[in-house]
Parts: C-alpha cells; sequence; structure tokens
C-alpha cells in the first residue's frame, strides 16, 4: 500500500481529532503527503497532543471551514480530502442547532466548493453515520434501509451525502461516503461526554469510577477499532463508487460483553439503572450493520479483535497521564 | 372564516414576498393583527410596494432571521407563524449554496428555537416544494413517492421539513408542511427570471416580448393561482396534520396551454427551442401532484380559473407600471 499513498497531497480535515489523527499518522506512515485542518478554537478542535509525533512531517492549518481562509487553496491543490471535520454530538446538535448547521453543512459545502473550482477536483472521502437511518426496522441494516434522521445531526449528515451526490452529478466533484458507528482505539476523546457510549465508559473505568449501563446492557452495536476505520478510509480513497457503505462487524457486539472485556484488563465497577427519558428518546435501540456492500468492493474486514483493541487504547490513555 | 382569525397574532416570514404579500392582506382583511417579517436588503427582499394596502394595519419588521433580532419576541409571542421566509430559486441553489443553507436551513432553525421557547409554541406553517422528490417516478405524485431533491434547494428544503419533525416530536412545537408548486397571480416577482418559468412568461408578455418554450410545451405542470395557495395556508395553520401536503390543480395545465389562455389576453409571439443543456439536468421532466390528502382533511379544491387568474395578473401588473 507504500506506493500508492506515497508523494500524494492528501488534505484531513478534522484532523486532530480521534479519527482524523489516526489517518493522518497513518498517511504520513505510508509516505503522503499530508496537511491537516481544523479548527483554531481549542475547545471545539481536536487534540493538538494528538499529532505530535508527525508535527515535522505533516502541514497544520489552524482555520474554520466555514469561514474563508487559506484552507481552500489547501482543498484545491489536494488529490484526496478525507473530510472528518464535524460536530458529532447527538445531544449537542439538538441543544445548539445552528451550531450544528454550520460545521456540518456550512463547512462541507465550502470544501466542496473550493473543491469543484480545481481541475481535476480532489477525491472526497466523507464519514456519515449509520444514524441516519435511526431505529432500525430490521437487522442488519443494510444501505436500502429508509433514510430517517433521529435528530440534528442526522438529518445534516443526510444533507451532506445528498450535496456529494450533487457535486458529483453537475460538477464532477468525485466522493465516496461511509456511514461510521461506534469506533474506539487511541486517541478517542475521553473528555466530551457526548462522543459517545464507548468514551464516556473507558473514561469513567480508566478513572476508577463505575460505569452505568442503561437498562440491561444487551444493547448490541458495531464496536470498531480505529485502525479498522482507518482502513476503510484508505481503501475509499481509491474507489470509483460512491456509496454510501455502511461499516460494521461481522457480529455486533452488547455493551455488557464490550465491559466484560474491559473488566479483564482493569477492575471496573458496573451498574444497571433504567434508561433517562430524555436519552431514551433519542436511542436508537439495537444496531447491526451489514458492510457486505464495501466489503464485496474493496476486500475490507475488521481485523482488530476487541481485547487486542481495548489494551492497545488503555495503553495509549496511560501514557497520556504519565 | 372571519371570527376565526379575528384578533390572532400572526407572522408571516417573507411577508413582503409574493405569496407572503398575498397572505398577509388576507389576513388584515380577516381581522388578524398581523407581522410581517422580511429582509432589510430590499434586494433580497420582497417588495415593499406589495402591501402598501395594509401598512398602517400590519406591523413590519425589516430584520434577518439568520441573525438575532427583535424577531425572535414576535415568533414566541405569534400563536400562528407562516414561515414563508426563504431563498426559492432552483439555479440560484447551485450557485451560491452557502446562501441558501443561511436563508432555509438557518432561518428555520433560529425561528424553531424562538418558537421553542414559548409556551405554547406558535403554530408553524411552512411552504417546501414539490421539488424534493424531484423527477417523478410515475404521476400523480403524493406524499409517498421517494424523496430525491434533484438540487441545493431541495436538499435544505427537505432538511427544512425534517427540522420540524424533530421539533415535532422533542419540542412541543406544531406544524404543517404544504409543498407548493408553480403559483402565480398578482405580485408576482416580475423582476427575477430564476423564480420560475411563469414569472418569465408573464414578464416578457408585458414587455411585448417574444416568448420561449423549451421544447414542445407539452411539458405539464400544476399551476395554481396564489388566492388558492393563500387558502390553503389559513386551513393548514388550524390543522392538527403534519403533513407533507402536496398542492395540485385535478387535471395540470401544460404551458402550451398556459400561453394559449394567456395569448387570448394579449398578444404574444410563442418560439419553440431546444431545452438548454444547463437548464435540462435540473428539470422536473413532467409534473402532476396529487392533493387527495389534503384535500380530505380540509375540503380545499382550487377555485380560481386560468383565464381569471391571468386576467387578474395582468390587471395588478398594469396597474403597477403606471
Amino acid at each position: 500500500m507504500s506506493s500508492r499513498w506515497s508523494g500524494r497531497n492528501v488534505v484531513v480535515t478534522g484532523g486532530l481529532g480521534f479519527i482524523g489523527s489516526n489517518l493522518a499518522i497513518r498517511l504520513v506512515e505510508l509516505g503522503a503527503r499530508v496537511t491537516i485542518i481544523d479548527l483554531p478554537d481549542s475547545a471545539s478542535a481536536g487534540s493538538l497532543s494528538n499529532v505530535t509525533s508527525i508535527l515535522s512531517a505533516a502541514r497544520l492549518l489552524r482555520e474554520d471551514l466555514s469561514t474563508p481562509g487559506d484552507w481552500a487553496s489547501c482543498i484545491a491543490e489536494a488529490q484526496v480530502v478525507f473530510h472528518l471535520a464535524g460536530q458529532v454530538s447527538h445531544s449537542a446538535s439538538m441543544q445548539q442547532p445552528v451550531d450544528d448547521l454550520r460545521q456540518n453543512c456550512g463547512s462541507l459545502l465550502n470544501v466542496l466548493e473550493a473543491a469543484r473550482r480545481s481541475t481535476p477536483a480532489p477525491k472526497i472521502v466523507f464519514t456519515s453515520t449509520r444514524q441516519v437511518y435511526g431505529r432500525a426496522e430490521s437487522l442488519p441494516i443494510n444501505e436500502t434501509h429508509p433514510v430517517r434522521p433521529p435528530d440534528i445531526n442526522g438529518i445534516h449528515k443526510v444533507a451532506a451525502e445528498e450535496y456529494l451526490r450533487i457535486y458529483r452529478q453537475f460538477h464532477d466533484v468525485p466522493s465516496t461516503t461511509l456511514q461510521l458507528t461506534n469506533t474506539y482505539g487511541p486517541r478517542i476523546d475521553l473528555r466530551n461526554p457526548g462522543r459517545g457510549v464507548l468514551n464516556v465508559f473507558i473514561a469513567r473505568a480508566l478513572r476508577g469510577e463505575p460505569l452505568e449501563i442503561f437498562g440491561d446492557g444487551q444493547q448490541r452495536r458495531d464496536i470498531l477499532h480505529v485502525d479498522d476505520v482507518v482502513e476503510a478510509l484508505l481503501l475509499a480513497a481509491d474507489l470509483d463508487a460512491p456509496g454510501p457503505f455502511l461499516l460494521g462487524e461481522a457480529r455486533p457486539t452488547s455493551l455488557r460483553e464490550f465491559l466484560d472485556v474491559l473488566a479483564e484488563l482493569l477492575p471496573i465497577e458496573v451498574r444497571c439503572r433504567p434508561f433517562p427519558a430524555d436519552l431514551q428518546s433519542i436511542d436508537i435501540g439495537d444496531s447491526h450493520c451489514d458492510s457486505t456492500r464495501f466489503a464485496a468492493l474493496t476486500g475490507w474486514s475488521p481485523k482488530v479483535t476487541l481485547r487486542e483493541g481495548l489494551a492497545s487504547t488503555l495503553q495509549w490513555a496511560r501514557s497520556q497521564r504519565s
């Protein structure tokens, strides 16, 4: 794979974030010329410490894609743009919908406008979410499932996927969308509880705090290690098909199973309690995504076991504290 | 109907525009306390002259709903908000997508946030477009047709309809969506060719310029007089059902038929020419919308004949010139 990426001009928006930083590091390893674009405001951006190891090898631009800036020429000159920038918290999108609109729709439209002015336009790889399908009618979910976003963030992700279609159709901007589920691994954002249940579990476990499961913990999820997601993103860059493509596990993991493996690696206390009303209303229930379509075109499949993946995540987290 | 509206506190956003001004005038006639909100910038706003007759009876606020302002308290205090403000040109949305985003999505989210802070929240009546369905799979189109927006404006109208669903579900903001098609009548915007084919035809006919039909003129459309649309909006305000509801004619009208009636009222020259490539790519083909669902709930049906409607439109236009 090294030769394929060697010398390629690649942009990773949101490249200080969890998945973005893992992707940027991998691209540098593969020999790509990497530009990371992330917000200047450190409260909203990912963490600079995520990319310490590649700061000498990659270019870093601290700009906001929702306003004009030097980022536009970076996009225009790139061969591949991984657009991972965005507001990802579902609950934050319900509290501050206009912020979510600006960060998810406004920024992507600006990126697409910059891409459209370049010939040939860069290939855009976009990370959407399995959440666009809402509560599953049947499992596993595949890409023919009705689109029914359960919150403002989901509505904006649907709009984003549609923008990509319009820019493919009318402006010759090639793109591929991956719909992600729960992702964990080194550089996971442990600061912000809005980022998802895995983040909360890992953060509390590391602090020695008891973990709360809503309901009986039998809710099933696709839980993917970030290395497997990064591999999918790399494959998507050279895929001549727009998707969207769902990423999931062959067999989904219950939150209980996740905690059982976590408990093998460090002592944790688990408490079960009823679902809080405000979360239940936007909970999606059981979920399992069928990746057959993406796998058939690319050969992708998740490789990292939960035990390996959690071990490396905890090792990373401990190294951060010391 | 008079008693139903008498004294009611009603906001019409986009109330200087074509449909908005007709609605505001009707509401004043019915005894409502009307606040019109429209943009301060006269190039983007509707026309102040549209509401000359009610300026002493209605309140007028020239503010931009995409930024904070006094408008928010008007929304919160209203019993009914007719949200007609927005960018309506499909081609402009393709040229300036971020403007379309701000005017169509940003403004509505702000209106909904203001509505949500009020108890009880005002009823929102929203005007979407038949365009959200894209090219028809079969005719007539009804509300079960797959949603497939053909341009950026359509994507934003879909997002807007989805916002309303989320605010009904989580924030108790009641709303009803009407999906409009081609509307004509007094106060139609004759300045801007992006506003639709009927506007262009009427404007050119009044100037004595030849009219161009793309193709053979047999393209069929629902062509509704604004009085019938206003009546539908009034009915939607008191309807306890979210829709969306399509508005259409019992039998659609071909552009050729439209021009034939126009030719009875003033001398026009019609030229046929092939479809320009840039327009063909976003043309929706034949269209006919089934209003059965809305009619069954409200008794609505279009009343104004094309001949009556065009005659009153031309009379209005001539009065503007003199």
